[in-house]
């Protein structure tokens, strides 16, 4: 038997550098996998701010302009101001080469083709071309998490497939002659924390407890990036995978320090990781919490800081727990107070209505009042 | 002109409630749209916790039992038991009828077809029919978040499908006639935005400025259960928003006292909300952060708990407003301190790098020191 942070330490040995590219509109959540460095300036010519008339500075000595052109957003006239002409410019348009102003629409009158200005403004009211992003500029560090926002700059530089880590591919299997007969949880609630840890869960079905099988299943499933299976973990004579894992591949440890999830085993096939669930719904889940964020997280390029949030609540009994196992006790928050939900490892119910975990450390036998809740 | 706080109000009229199924599988995150009542008993028999075996208490003054059968996980033999008798079980499987108590194999010795118990233990080690779910009884209420603990019970009922509330589809339209010589930014942002709030972005590609093809456009989108635009709702000759929305349904208001993103108009077609974003790249992403995630979570029966969490930062510099206008400022966090970023609302990364937003409210013109950053 390990110790749950030894077990953690030996499945931190595992990563995964597979690049890919998506579609911007499907770039959310992801993390890139380069530098974004701009090759255009943005904008890419001197744009309008404001619905106005765009004149050289130099002949606002002169109130009196002529009219010689129009520039609506995404014009490309070529316009030419000579000295004491205008062109209308409308917000987003391009402005003339000559000009270095535009005066506000509502700072003008409009009489025939002339312009008359009142109020030439304090600003320019032009935003030059590269004053958003430079060519050439780094507007993207790699390993940042794609937000709406960055979207946005991505968009703006005109980059449709976006550079990005590729999700781990975690292939499920449950194990059992038993699943014929009862409904497979352990695939479905996996597969659920396969997916919010930033996975791509890929069922690979239930096979019975028959030992070339499950080792077909488990040789297929080594395509894919990681490995789970829940069942056939403990010392029954169906309890194949100890056997299986090492005969494939090799154990890498069996039997943690914690409960529920004591049986809990992890090995290596085709250089990919194994990692079998106890079969109890409760201890399955309990098992999925524990382990696979840490190492799908880490496989995807996304920080892991541990569990959901903390909160502090009141246990509302004591709770006890066996000296050098780590206890999992799943509770239900109400009021503040902290409710023990677990009633057996193989009920669903034990933590099927749970909001997060008080976690007994393994030095402790006896946890009552003010706890940590470890949120799920 | 009206208020952000109006101008919500106005927006909080449409709801939505339209149900579906979606597979167990895919309902991670979904909002449950009836009660779950459980129409068996879960486990469906009387289930074994333990490998050894079952006998009934009653023989137990004796403590050499014969034995007559194996019972394992999944099997669904008829074994009766006799006084004296004795059948395997495995952990998981179902117990003959006659038994109440799991003796646990590692307190017995078998010889031959006897089985002799040392121990018999303190607890029967059997999990009685429907001790995790009864019949009957409401596992899950409407309403609720489907976790993966959730999903955990429903695949425990053997539920397949289960009845969520529909995702509100989205359309998003861009105009303006720059958009065949820049990039479309705000057709990206606005779909992240919407992903991320809950709903299901549909592109329905750029349009000119022009009436008939504005009109047209819209129309189609109007099968959606929201429309987004984004540009013509300023004052410039191409600004056909106003006059299109009215025409084609009615205003529910345009403008509101905010900056950036002052020009907003929202309006009503087909009984369908349609909110049409300023043109400016930051301004329609602010927009899109103060307007859609309320709409969009309240027609998908997610609860709106205002922007992300709130994290307090001293601001880097002084920030003014105008009286009456809400501010929204784009901040960058930075050890404590947090950046403004913004530029001007045309450029994108005046909010592309931006961590939250402080919000000046309307009464207040200056803003120093410590400050509370609305997290994006």
């Amino acid at each position: 038997m390990i110790t749950v942070n030894d077990a953690t330490e030996i499945l931190n040995r595992f990563s995964l550098d597979r690049r890919t590219y998506v579609e911007l509109k499907d770039s959310l959540g992801r993390v890139l996998a380069e530098n974004i460095i701009s090759d255009i300036d943005v904008p890419s010519f001197n744009r309008s701010d404001m619905d106005g008339y765009a004149v050289r500075q130099q002949d606002l000595d002169g109130r009196q302009f002529k009219l010689v052109g129009e520039m609506h957003a995404g014009d490309n006239l070529n316009i030419n101001l000579g000295k004491g002409e205008c062109s209308w410019v409308a917000t987003g348009a391009n402005i003339p080469d000559e000009a270095n102003l535009v005066i506000p629409v509502e700072n003008t009158e409009k009489i025939g083709d002339d312009v008359i200005v009142y109020e030439p403004g304090k600003e320019p009211h032009i935003s030059e071309r590269g004053c958003d992003i430079k060519q050439g500029e780094t507007v993207l560090k790699m390993s940042c998490i794609i937000n709406d926002r960055n979207i946005g700059i991505l968009a703006a530089l005109g980059i449709q497939n976006v550079p990005v880590y590729d999700t781990p591919t975690v292939a499920i299997i449950s194990t059992g002659d038993e699943l014929d007969k009862i409904n497979d949880v352990n695939s479905m609630t996996l597969s659920a924390i396969v997916t919010q840890s930033g996975g791509s869960p890929v069922f690979m079905g239930t096979v019975t407890d028959k030992i070339s099988h499950v080792k077909q299943k488990i040789t297929e499933a080594s395509k894919y990036d990681i490995i789970i299976t829940s069942g056939g973990i403990s010392s029954g004579k169906k309890d194949l995978m100890p056997i299986i894992v090492s005969e494939l591949g090799g154990v890498l440890f069996h039997r943690v320090q914690m409960r529920p999830g004591m049986p809990m085993l992890a090995g290596m096939i085709n250089e990919k990781p194994i990692l079998c669930m106890p079969g109890n719904v409760t201890s399955c889940l309990v098992c999925g919490h524990v382990f696979l964020p840490p190492i799908i997280r880490r496989m995807a390029h996304l920080p892991y800081m541990g569990m959901g949030g903390v909160r502090r609540a009141r246990l509302s009994e004591e709770a006890v727990s066996e000296y050098g196992m780590r206890r999992y006790l799943p509770v239900k928050l109400v009021d503040g107070f902290a409710h023990p939900t677990f009633k057996g490892s193989s009920l669903i119910t034990s933590i099927g209505h749970a909001d997060g975990i008080v976690v007994i450390r393994e030095e402790e036998t006896l946890v009552e009042g003010e706890v940590k809740v470890q949120m799920l």
